[in-house]
């Protein structure tokens, strides 16, 4: 707009010479070049972008975006903080949880985001951050760019207006996955991580089934119908449970995921839950990248009761997804190898750092466990507020209390079996999940 | 922009009208014509603000941005969530935890923010949700009002850009604190609850020096200097602990707060850990506010470990704070007959509701304890990695894992004699108390 108004004036300049005679036009002219210039001040004054920054510092000063990023350097959090302009992470869904996870992706310089939605913006996703009114209309991904860039400009941005379960939508998918051009000598996919944050069963299945091709590691994602709980969970093809070895089968609320898009119905949701996911999301993701504490297998965030549960899980033998079954047996091929080295490794630093602060190498500290298909529930203990002071036990033939079974819930699921809660054996799992598979071929 | 460019296309008219010869001159006019004419079409494509709102309604359509909020009430959580449009709170500290809770009370449609800050934004804050580079230079009270009323025109917002610290900003923090304008007939001061997102001990001090003189609930939030924890904390005078009662014995971190703004250092943040804590904040206060859920007296997020301790502060009868000590006496006198209704209440819901779902009047179950003055901790145990089934028993001689001591850490704290960690006795808190206080006198 400042070119326009330039050129404007020069327009007025050249008809206030070519006058005749000036008196009463002339003052008008003068009006109205006065009125420009003000135009002119105010387009000055709108929003100037921020420059890109070469290499992230860590001087102390106002101007400088990654002083406080860089200090986690000094704090002894992170050993380098920089190799994050490397990575790049990929979030489908960019609703309530997705937007939020690569806003702060953004602002923490990630090296590239590759963001996956179909969606438009709407006045009703209003109450969860990151839209704004003014992006009513656009499509979920365009509004992200425009403030994910405005936010940060060092960041490269990646944008994918599809649906990922349609076969062509899956082919973009996976071909964006591979693609290496961003860092060529990268082992692997051409990505760090996958972010799944999507709302809906097929979706995570889609992304599933693609990070078990690319023997991809990934984070799953989700909040509740009922606004009040969500979860989130690493998935390593081979090494730990895909989405298809189990039916979400304990998670910190009693809702059947299928039935939040179900025609007329609008689930609750509220900008702090999906706030706090996100958050626990993208802590987890750094964690696992810049390889500092310890990544949370699952981790669930009940807020009613403000109760965390964990728990892990191990792949199943007889998962109904054959690239889930290659990733095991390459898997069980490298681990006692990996075991062995990891136990010497823990042996020494318990040596050396008896009681040191927590820099594990041994990223998930799972690989220990022993190799029993049993869906092993790791939970902290509740606090009963009627007691002035408890040990925290927790009996292993109920579930914890703030845990509910979350299938079944649906009328179909009636007739399934209910096993023993905390521990559940590997029949029962097998047994929900044909009945799973019954359904989805319906 | 747009009114100023309709008066241009006028003047331009009148001084065609006023040409005696046409010709060249027209033309000119004509081109500026119609280059307003296309600024025009620029301006008015540009964002139009949302209308306001007259009542929140339930219904189910893409231009209801209170759809999703409302079916809180469909899906069982909140009775009566319109009622948040009565309500009013006041932040205190516009930084990375106070901007992001008053986005997300912004977006639940609050009905009156007040916000207190005297601080600019920088590009340093880059690394935090919600400020923008194209606000750097503003006032963190001014950018957050431009960008809460663009996304909520329904939420009254007061900004004061001033240091509480201060004798004159107290003052006015205080007299804003009591304003009742927005709801005349409102009980006790003119808000509901304060939070209190501030960086230092000093303004900690003075947001607990008025909720205590004006009997006013208020939560606490803070994150640690290296940026991996944070907390939140529940302060209602007389009935728990104030901020004077004990120094913050115990955190999630080991980290001396007063050393945040120390000249030269840079503490390091994330995105993440402030993101989360203004979630639980704002979470714990819709709980409070809008009567569900059980309201945390005290939640600590260690994320290293992803670890939630939990506590409860009892107040201490020789606070150094003579408010606080005024309303512990008058808590004392209408305790025992809120006990014995809160046992009635408890007592004839057992028996109607056996294994109901979590909608405790008795808002944070506290009530019941002993009135002895022992900071007990109620704390989930923690996960043991190593062993694959575990029942979580804490012992009570040690410090659970996760939590360290926060002070002593500055050397002045050096002489103070380390007590046992998990239950401290009155006597080593009032010994605390008084250290802090000598110093704090310097």
């Amino acid at each position: 707009m400042e070119a326009e108004l330039k050129e404007m004036l020069n327009d007025l300049d050249s008809i206030k010479q070519s006058l005749p005679d000036p008196s009463n036009l002339a003052s008008s002219i003068l009006k109205l070049q006065s009125r420009v210039e003000h135009l002119t001040k105010l387009a000055k004054s709108a929003p100037v972008r921020r420059t890109k920054v070469q290499d992230m510092s860590a001087e102390v000063v106002d101007s400088n975006p990654y002083s406080r990023l860089m200090a986690l350097q000094r704090m002894g959090i992170v050993d380098n903080y920089e190799r994050i302009r490397e990575l790049s992470v990929a979030i489908v869904g960019i609703g309530g949880v997705g937007s939020v996870a690569a806003e702060m992706l953004t602002r923490c310089g990630i090296g590239r985001l590759l963001l996956y939605d179909y969606d438009k913006v709407e006045l009703a996703n209003m109450n969860r951050l990151f839209f704004r009114p003014e992006q009513v209309g656009m499509t979920k991904t365009d509004a992200a760019s425009q403030t994910l860039s405005d936010i940060n400009p060092d960041v490269v941005l990646e944008s994918f207006t599809m649906n990922i379960t349609t076969v062509q939508g899956f082919e973009t998918f996976m071909s964006s996955l591979r693609n290496k051009s961003f860092r060529p000598n990268k082992e692997g996919s051409g990505v760090d991580l996958v972010l799944s944050c999507v709302d809906n069963y097929e979706a995570r299945m889609a992304v599933n089934q693609a990070c078990n091709e690319l023997n991809q590691t990934w984070m799953e994602s989700g909040v509740s119908e009922d606004a009040v709980s969500g979860h989130i969970q690493l998935l390593i093809p081979g090494e730990t449970a895909c989405f298809a070895c189990a039916p979400p089968l304990v998670v910190a609320s009693g809702v059947d995921e299928r039935t939040l898009k179900r025609e007329g119905v609008c689930a609750a949701s509220l900008p702090t839950t999906m706030g706090v996911v996100a958050g626990l999301l993208v802590q987890n993701t750094l964690k696992l990248l810049l390889h500092f504490g310890h990544v949370s297998p699952y981790l669930g965030y009940n807020s009613l009761k403000d109760f965390f549960p964990t728990m892990e899980m191990r792949p199943n033998p007889q998962c109904s997804n054959a690239a889930c079954l290659e990733r095991q047996k390459e898997y069980l091929l490298v681990k006692p190898a990996r075991d062995a080295a990891i136990r010497a490794k823990m042996e020494s630093e318990a040596l050396s750092v008896p009681e040191g602060p927590l820099h594990d190498d041994n990223e998930w500290n799972i690989r220990l466990l022993d190799d029993i298909v049993v869906y092993m529930l790791m939970i902290y203990s509740v606090v009963d507020d009627t007691e002035p002071e408890r040990t925290g036990a927790t009996s292993s033939d109920a579930l914890p209390e703030g845990l509910t079974r979350e299938l079944p819930t649906a009328d179909e699921f009636q007739k399934i079996p209910v096993t023993e809660p905390a521990t559940t054996t590997f029949d029962d799992i097998e047994e929900l999940r044909k009945q799973l598979d019954a359904l989805n071929a319906d």
